[in-house]
């Protein structure tokens, strides 16, 4: 007997159907797994790393089959659903390496850990106007630690197109890049990140701007190395990365992107990834569950708690993605387009912004 | 001063068109960085990640312009060397997990490492004839953990195309998937397989098949998951990955994948990125570094061994190989192809078989 049986298959079916998003069997059975492994419905989202829409769904669905109950904001499993679902495993953290997190990196090698997380406490907080999140310290300097591994800090140049994380700062602190260009629409954080690195003599410069704007021409070609977290609706993505590659030098230099399968399905990734091939990049790293996102402030303002069917409040780290590195192979015809406003936030996987 | 400066430029070009491999200055560049952390041509090879033959052609140039020298078949670097690459910097090894070796992952949360460790000592050794090579225990047990992970072992069918390393074995020990088919071409794996499967009860079979012919029509949509390590000559590549995603049932279902940096290059793998996603799958995962192969004994015989510049023995682990994890998420046109005989490991990437 396979898991691809009935009600599996429903559950899919109905859940596609409700939010247009595709929902293979797959992807329950993840869902399912991770119910197993928790009664917290942010986590259950964090462990299926499938889209919010369609965990709530699958919830609400599992709700009104009476396969699970909802108390206090808690997922209750019943006896129905562990006879009808017992042969898919209960996820298990312990599959992670405890010492890095999953990563694979020692962020203590670099040197600067320390240094950052205290820089880190007094930056401006997130706000939502900016759709801002915070990833953890450990998430940042695990990121310039891999750029370090591939080659991507010492002599270079690198743009951060957006920059909640003081990814800029970051990298400054390693003393390494001939120049790092922060932009960001934040003046907070420009100040702040400008204010550090004259304090610090850093390779920092920051700048506010509306990253949705074209990006001005002396950049064209300049940099060795982009970073940034992307809108992840269609356009938007499309727009920021071309907006990245267009700044940079040429083959051989690289992109370091996050993305996540909270805002995004799968079949989304493969269509994300595609215009990554045709902009003339190859994908040369894909770590999942990278960048951990501390719990923010107007969490409960977004559509994706009006989703949410279990609403228990997120008590401990719950947004992650994952980090992607490309590498130019190609010249390709990439644009430095106007983003209109509209087009945003606007796609109904994104739900957290 | 970009590193982007002369000396890099002109290496590029020579190697690009000496070894007719797409070879730009950041290959250069990390070959360097590579250099300075040592003296061993195979360990350059594992730490740069980038295709053999462009290696060797930097380190011949490298040596003719008397910027190393090659003394008892260990690199040395000259004063000019360090001048002239003074802000490349040195890779260094200690930016890895110690604890699961980069890989992120607690090996033995699983609980079947030494079990499997002592069956693989009883195991057939590696023959050039069918270009085997074996990845550690530890590799083998990290590919399956990951596969649990991302709920792709428990209840599932899974096929096994081409298993020198025992993932059928190390499957089976879980006592998690529904079925478990090997294919192989090697009658002593088989045997051996079969002969443990028998032994544990294990949910396991093996068969003796030459996966360059087309598969069993009746292998067609009947599994979950298929794992294989492909040739990375394009043709190869694309019929073994295209015959693999012929054997699952379709959306969902998943793949897992060795590639190389090694025998092949960045700018080869966009190509066979495309040929995934064309093929209806998204990558989802792409750990580096995941697969380690023991040295094995044939090493000598290879082109790989002709080409090298520097004979040492490789003393310690250098064969590296990723992880790539495909998820199907729409059903395309995949065919189950012959590869004929000729196609097989003929291409100037591909060095070390």
């Amino acid at each position: 007997m396979s898991y691809r049986n009935d009600p599996i298959i429903k559950i899919a079916k109905s859940v596609e159907k409700k939010t247009k998003i595709k929902t293979y069997p797959k992807v329950i059975e993840d869902i399912i797994s991770s119910i197993k492994a928790t009664g917290n419905f942010w986590q259950v989202v964090r462990i299926s790393q499938r889209p919010i829409p369609v965990v709530a769904e699958t919830v609400r669905i599992l709700e009104k089959e009476k396969l699970i109950q909802i108390y206090d904001g808690e997922i209750k499993t019943t006896e129905e659903f562990g006879e009808l679902f017992k042969r898919i495993p209960k996820f298990q953290f312990d599959f992670t390496c405890s010492e890095c997190d999953g990563r694979g990196i020692n962020i203590k090698t670099i040197g600067i850990y320390d240094e950052f997380a205290e820089i880190r406490k007094k930056a401006p907080k997130p706000v939502q106007e900016y759709d801002q999140g915070n990833i953890t310290p450990e998430s940042t300097i695990g990121r310039i630690s891999l750029m370090r591994i591939r080659g991507d800090v010492a002599g270079k140049k690198i743009i951060v197109l957006g920059d909640d994380d003081l990814v800029g700062i970051a990298l400054g602190l390693t003393r390494m890049p001939d120049e790092v260009l922060v932009l960001d629409i934040d003046k907070r954080l420009i100040d702040f990140t400008n204010d550090i690195a004259k304090e610090r003599n850093l390779p920092v410069h920051a700048e506010v701007f509306d990253l949705r704007e074209p990006l001005p021409k002396k950049l064209k070609a300049k940099f060795d190395v982009f970073v940034t977290d992307p809108p992840e609706a269609k356009k938007p993505f499309v727009i920021f990365i071309q907006k990245g590659i267009w700044t940079l030098k040429g083959e051989g230099c690289s992109g370091y992107i996050g993305m996540t399968l909270i805002d995004s399905s799968v079949p989304k990734w493969a269509e994300l990834q595609s215009i990554i091939l045709k902009s003339g990049g190859a994908i040369t790293d894909i770590i999942r569950d990278f960048n951990k996102y501390d719990i923010w402030d107007y969490h409960q303002n977004t559509v994706a708690w009006k989703l949410a069917p279990a609403k228990s409040p997120a008590d401990s780290i719950w947004y992650t993605s994952a980090i992607v590195r490309i590498e130019i192979v190609r010249k390709a015809n990439v644009k430095n387009e106007k983003l209109k406003l509209k087009q945003m936030y606007v796609d109904i996987e994104s739900t957290t912004t």
